[in-house]
């Protein structure tokens, strides 16, 4: 991609997350969208599908760093501690832009459509997670379960992170909700 | 609701069942569901808001004893053990009928929007079992980790227990998951 049109990606996204603040999803439209970014509603759809999947544009690239931080992991490490290798990933991928992210979680949980959308997401990454680890030979129903409750972590702790005015990082608010698990999980 | 009404929902949903396994859920119209149960669309339209809602109608009653599990559980009980309690109660709402549960799931799997309605359904539980634990004093993030675990757990041992032809009760394979997950989350 040139560097124009990863200009022209990140410009309607933009646009987009103002809108939807400013407006509400339902009552923006992607000819709205495009004028703001200064583009066409037609280069808009070179790019998106619809105005609900520029909320989602990240999730692949999220994904790809989940799953590639577990494949280069320790040969040795246990299926517990390459998630935690994945969700050091997602940190460093979602925890660039705290207020970006909280505008677009409080957009996303004002809508069920994108809510839904939201949670097929986090099942397929989910998923994707689970796949790799029973590539590294994890049998299951560990490799769910490392997986699932990976995903559960990363949920909960991007929830805590949007909702502190000046949080840590995002990887340190993992790593301690990793260890909150551990400690819940224990108390049987 | 009188014996005959039960009757007719109990009706319903089987009818609609069957012929989603027959025909596919696309395929299938409530006058077709209405017509294999004996019944009117008219009747249909009591008890279900549409042929989506048919395969979902349970969803309160499971909620509702998951959560009353939580709440007679003794006082001491940790978290986690106070969602094993949960477990037992969601297994004895879930657990009745093999055949019928693999059917479902099946259907459900098969279709993107009833996925999209089970992840939803899901999400619901959680939260209903993370409020349930906060009514029992268990701060955050220990109420939302041990919920969502505990549904990470109940998903995983629903899905070993439909996928197996003469599976063990539904109870035992969910103590045997609760227990693989903390084995899981210990390896650290």
């Amino acid at each position: 991609m040139g560097r124009w049109e990863a200009d022209a990606s990140g410009r309607l996204r933009e646009a987009a997350l103002q809108l939807y603040v400013e407006r509400g999803f339902e009552q923006t439209t992607v000819a709205e969208i495009a004028k703001r970014a200064g583009l066409t509603a037609r280069t808009f759809f070179r790019y998106f599908a619809d105005k609900r999947e520029v909320l989602f544009a990240g999730s692949a690239d999220l994904q790809h760093n989940l799953v590639g931080a577990l494949e280069v992991a320790p040969e040795a490490a246990s299926p517990m501690q390459a998630v935690a290798a994945a969700l050091d990933a997602a940190a460093e991928s979602l925890g660039q832009r705290h207020e970006h992210s909280r505008q677009r979680h409080s957009v996303i949980m004002a809508n069920a459509e994108l809510r839904e959308r939201e949670l097929t997401k986090m099942a397929s990454l989910s998923a994707a997670l689970a796949d790799g680890l029973r590539r590294r030979g994890v049998p299951e129903p560990d490799a769910s379960l490392a997986a699932e409750t990976g995903i559960v972590v990363l949920r909960v702790a991007f929830g805590r992170w949007i909702s502190e005015p000046h949080p840590a990082g995002l990887a340190q608010v993992m790593r301690e909700t990793l260890d909150s698990l551990q400690d819940v999980t224990a108390a049987r």
